[in-house]
């Protein structure tokens, strides 16, 4: 399980048009081949800053089986507007996973 | 519930070291009071690069409880010294989330 990991600076004053873009969007990847789970996360301490969480099976889910989709031009179209500057795409994988005892 | 991100660039070399003081560390952190769980994940596209996630009740428990308490001393001598630079911290309240739908 391979975690893409994208912080995401948007243009000021456009967050919420970029929430409404961000909500019609989902469904295109979630559509995908080895998807798992994604979420967007919105920073406390930067107003236009966002965390995009994307959880594939591997990592060629992603950076073959969508980046070289046709829904992505899709993807694409609805949502680099909004970035500024353009982000950084990086993959991570668990090495320790703790919880509270008693959850 | 709010989400702690930090992006930890380790000393080169000493990757092995600082997972094994980690795991010394994370019994620390998982005793406190709003924790919920946390993450030690290691990138993919840079050797030296990991992403730390730890899930809170609440801003404060992080900013408040934890960096306040005694136990924060013993976490901070076990872990800081493998960064380079001192990373910068960050938190994320989820504002969508996602799910395969058959999952």
């Amino acid at each position: 399980m391979i975690l893409e990991v994208v912080i995401l600076n948007i243009i000021p004053g456009q967050e919420k048009e970029f929430e409404a873009a961000f909500a019609k969007a989902s469904p295109i990847i979630s559509s995908m081949d080895g998807y798992h789970w994604h979420q967007l996360q919105h920073c406390l301490e930067v107003e236009n800053r966002y965390l995009l969480l994307v959880q594939w099976e591997t990592l060629e889910a992603h950076t073959v089986g969508f980046r070289g989709s046709e829904q992505y031009q899709e993807w694409r179209k609805l949502l680099h507007p909004f970035y500024d500057p353009f982000p950084t795409v990086e993959h991570y994988e668990v090495v320790q996973d703790y919880r509270k005892t008693n959850e």
